[in-house]
């Protein structure tokens, strides 16, 4: 199946979406309790490969230690300006709204979203009220947030997964979120690479149709007078492939060899 | 901000998802020459957390390993069942459309998707042709997949991220498109949790209105003569919450200790 080939964020540089990523600055990741420092870098490496800056721990079990700086990889500027609190209140204090991360349904219900509504949410939310900020709480690898810290949130958070075992490690659930914020605050554009050379035209691969069943016809492959389905199917073909003007030229260059090679030698 | 709570998948279990969430056996997930084994072990978990099972790896620098299973957690049985091979040829032998992932762009540009929209084509091709098998494959930590690899996909993939660093971790990379491909095949159904209690109607919410305008005015906070803005500031947050019946009760309930308290000791 051909891909429609648009011009495309490829090209985009940092500057181009600046404006729509600015959002990205004011949401800030609260990672509560976290036991292994690995999924610390984990997140930050996440965070800041869509553009997120603002991480958060609360109370980790060891940090800073070399595990996160390996896991952040390409990510340190994330992990030195990660701020460690002793009170989940602390680290949200300065929130406008707060989300937290839940895989088990409450006794009672709490408003709750996909990582995609939030997002969505969030990136509204952003947008209408630039100063603002939102954090977005992740609990403990083993048992997640405790239903205090639940109740603090003004909305859950559910990442879709199979419910046989919908447990996501901990980083890879920052990932998950940290994609779909990316995703919206760019504006979810397709993507393509811009296509090297223009489609060819209707005329154009008219015209290697018609090269091909000549040269077809003179190889004895087809017999004009009961051409079966043969070219329908080498129609179909062609317009599924959509090729390009050089395509077509380097298809019809076979051709002409073909048909030289056929009437004899030069 | 309410959230609209609709029936919902919470309450889904595996059986019933089933026949949309069976496409996803056979699409395989491949790491081309993993260096690391935590990352093999990182790409079960993604996998089975999102329902896929059928992880292929292509010389692996060291598998099996302790730091897999680790990893895996409760993923074992997807690290059991994955397959080693010695190359790219043998472990897509089988596979109709393969895909590539690809951070680069190429010379010679190649079709390419996003994640999402590789997610939506691969379901909408395993739904049209059900035995077809599909291939994604996912190159080195350090250097992706050579161009040699990358010749032999139909199709390139690509994860939007942020320009200055959108170098994402193996693993979490194949979190992102397994996450992808299960919120395709689960139909993209939006996540909220059934609600315990019936919204109020119309009715109750103008029945505690009136009830908290009477009060408001017995304790002396608001002058029917002048009333101001409050009631409309009050009606528009009541109108906002969209509280059920139970929270409606509860504050009539609260309102009728108040107008007591008010007007002396029982």
């Amino acid at each position: 199946m051909f891909v429609e080939m648009a011009a495309y964020p490829n090209n985009v540089v940092a500057g181009e979406l600046g404006a729509g990523l600015k959002v990205l600055e004011r949401i800030r990741v609260v990672l509560v309790e976290p036991s292994h420092p690995g999924n610390i870098g984990g997140a930050a490496r996440a965070l800041k490969v869509m553009g997120l800056s603002d991480l958060a721990v609360v109370n980790p079990q060891r940090f800073p230690d070399p595990q996160a700086e390996w896991r952040a990889a390409g990510a340190q500027d994330v992990l030195t300006s990660t701020t460690v609190h002793e009170t989940l209140d602390e680290a949200i204090a300065d929130c406008h709204w707060v989300v937290g991360a839940s895989t088990r349904q409450r006794r009672i219900p709490w408003p709750l979203m996909s990582a995609e509504e939030i997002a969505r949410e969030a990136i509204n939310r952003q947008s209408s009220a630039p100063n603002n900020r939102i954090a977005i709480l992740f609990g403990r690898e083993a048992n997640g947030l405790t239903n205090d810290e639940l109740q603090k949130c003004h909305c859950h958070l559910r990442i879709p997964a199979h419910p046989d075992y919908p447990s996501l490690n901990l980083a890879m659930a920052v990932q998950v979120v940290s994609y779909e914020l990316f995703k919206q605050a760019s504006g979810g554009q397709p993507v393509a690479d811009v296509w090297d050379r223009a489609p060819a035209t209707a005329e154009q691969v008219e015209g290697l149709m018609t090269h091909l069943e000549n040269v077809l016809i003179s190889i004895g492959f087809l017999d004009p007078a009961n051409p079966g389905q043969s070219l329908t199917r080498l129609r179909r073909l062609f317009n599924r492939i959509q090729p390009d003007e050089t395509e077509v030229q380097m298809l019809r260059g076979v051709l002409n060899h073909l048909g030289k090679g056929n009437s004899g030698p030069n």
